[in-house]
């Protein structure tokens, strides 16, 4: 097979809101080779992957992300790994690109594991699946009343495993935060995992952190995400050092694979959360993951969005016994939750099963996903380089690649 | 004063080639406040950093690079580091901002120092400024006559310092690349100083640098650039360890200070390379230079483009004397050469004095540049969201600045 078309979908709700939501807005993106299709999300800010997949070229290695995917052979799992190569060299001063590859590298997964009538952690060559415990994933609400609702509705609806962040935590006093951390915890109740992400904001002011700790380990937090950002790695390791009871997390906003090993190595972490949509697919996560199995640190997909994205984000540790959690978007918005009939449900006892159909398991649902759609058009020098897809069955009669214009 | 506009200028020659040749286009970028604009340079890829610079919100932390920058007051320094830790902080989740970032960065600076009548160096808090040997970067020839001849006219030229990288270097065999390394030695003379750039062509593959070390070490190469991609730490730590005669440069893909701090850290660095244009603007290269010189080793400027460029990146590290070579775009595209018309030139000893006008000391010449000009709308839902501006005396009938459309 060759890779023919690469079609992109840029979903939104009607009003996106300034809140900490990732699921307000999505980019869909669909391949096409040989009489198959596949699926996949890039995250985040779809208009400007949208502009990096047929940008015109700047030099050698600043290419439009197009240049190393159309008319790329695709019969195997190698392909996969040189075409995600390719992206990385042809668009090396192309920063978006790694989020751009990322929807496209899950939709090669998902097409070719369709094609070889497998679900796509078999191709990874993982034998078998291990359910992993889903924590729902929630904001911290704007004041504890609402956070410790929150929580309560998290256990109701069978969760035994809850992540609360964002909204006000880490901006007040210390105290208004323990607050917020011991609200969670009384809803949840004392048998729960509770989790609290920082979102950065502490950027990489240890002293910040620290004055939080006593709580977090009363509460018994089970992981602190993101105090700092991504590459202050010093100080994500001087915060392990000082508080060893809670275990370090982070990662999201990797977009390559030595981000995440760099982490791994240097900033002392307890789990590395990868996104798939980000970090440049499931090849690249699948790397991540075998790293950190390697050197002890535990994997966990991030994932605030849709069960497209959710299953993307499982299949790279799928067949990884140990790493047992993963994020669960559980009050995503009207189009996290209209984006595929098929749901990943976790079961009674709050585990989530990877699909095993062939390729990710589920679809997305364009008869639902039409009233999302935003039309995207980008000339330069009066010339239209993109237009975005319609979900016409035939594949829309303005498809995305440059080429074809 | 507050941030009133800011416009967007994609120029482009002609026909862009599939060449290592990253003065084929250009991102200008031009800011007003007050009775004042400044101009500045983003690297790379036009399209794409326009698309992200009026792209609509995707949550409360994947926000457009305008969100952070209009309006906002700007009448000292401080107000240059807010605005990028504001950038930083409300487009976390959108990669490309920090190129974006960058070119505004460079802009704001230079706006503000020409409202104080100063040069940006005083700004950045040096009393003085030193001059810097300026190394003429150059391309690999396809083969080594050309890389000969290059290299000979780099002599004449007056240069006393060249590099030559990219083309076929790296991708054949060792003796092909030894052939290369003393074809520009032989070209440079014996007293030259030669440094040679491997364009991140060996991934994380130790084992096909080693092969190359002889040679360079026998060439005297005064550092070895990007060997591997940026975040491969450990090969580059490796290889310096291997190699002590042959300093390890590399961090010109660095879009965080964070990221070029691990890289000081963990990388094993002789020198790092810092692209104004994309690791976060003249504010985030300073707190480079800053760490560096703390830690030991030798900042230098990433800059194969503009003289625009080439001053933007020179006033992080003007007041640091020891800190004294600078790359130098010896051959760029006749764009690169009429973006200005002051130019930096190097005395007859081969040094580069940092302008000591107020700003950047040097501005872009409109006239020169309208025939490079590339119109760019981008639409959303049948809206403009962006549109490119003009070189029109009054800023143009067609401001980039979205909240005015």
């Amino acid at each position: 097979m060759k890779i023919e078309a690469v079609d992109f979908y840029y979903l939104s709700i009607p009003q996106v809101l300034d809140v900490g939501d990732g699921s307000q807005d999505a980019l869909l993106v669909r391949v096409r080779a040989g009489d198959y299709e596949g699926w996949g999300e890039c995250e985040a800010s779809p208009l400007v992957s949208m502009a990096s997949w047929n940008c015109p070229m700047s030099h050698s290695a600043c290419k439009p992300v197009s240049a190393s995917v159309l008319g790329q052979k695709l019969d195997d799992v190698d392909d996969l790994h040189r075409v995600n190569r390719l992206v990385r060299a042809q668009s090396l001063d192309l920063l978006q690109a790694d989020h751009t590859l990322s929807g496209v590298d899950i939709a090669l997964w998902d097409l070719l594991a369709r094609a070889k009538g497998a679900p796509v952690f078999r191709l990874l060559g993982y034998q078998k699946s291990f359910p992993k415990l889903a924590y729902a994933s929630q904001l911290f609400g704007d004041d504890p009343s609402i956070t410790f609702q929150r929580a309560c509705d998290v256990r109701k609806a069978g969760f035994r495993a809850a992540k609360f962040g964002w909204g006000p935590y880490g901006l007040g006093t210390s105290q208004e935060d323990a607050d917020q951390v011991e609200a969670a915890r009384e809803g949840l109740g004392q048998d729960g995992i509770l989790l609290v992400d920082v979102g950065t904001v502490w950027y990489e002011d240890v002293a910040r952190a620290e004055q939080r700790i006593a709580t977090l380990k009363k509460c018994r937090v089970g992981w602190l995400e993101e105090p700092f950002v991504s590459g202050a790695f010093k100080a994500y390791h001087r915060l392990a050092q000082l508080a060893p009871e809670v275990p370090m997390a982070g990662g999201e906003g990797c977009h390559t694979v030595h981000q995440a090993i760099n982490m791994i190595d240097y900033a002392g972490l307890g789990y590395i959360q990868i996104d798939t949509g980000r970090v440049g697919g499931i090849t690249s996560a699948k790397q991540v993951a075998d790293y950190a199995d390697a050197k002890g640190v535990r994997f966990v997909n991030h994932t605030f969005t849709t069960h497209l994205a959710l299953s993307a984000s499982l299949q790279p540790y799928a067949g990884l016994e140990k790493h047992d959690i993963c994020e669960y978007p559980f009050a995503p918005s009207s189009l996290g939750r209209d984006f595929t009939t098929t749901k990943l449900l976790p079961d009674s006892q709050g585990w989530v099963n990877v699909p095993s159909l062939p390729g990710l398991g589920v679809v997305p649902d364009t008869a639902a996903l039409k009233p999302y759609l935003q039309e995207v058009e980008i000339l330069v020098g009066g010339k239209t380089v993109f237009r975005s897809s319609t979900f016409d069955p035939m594949g829309g009669s303005a498809p995305s690649t440059g080429a074809l214009l």
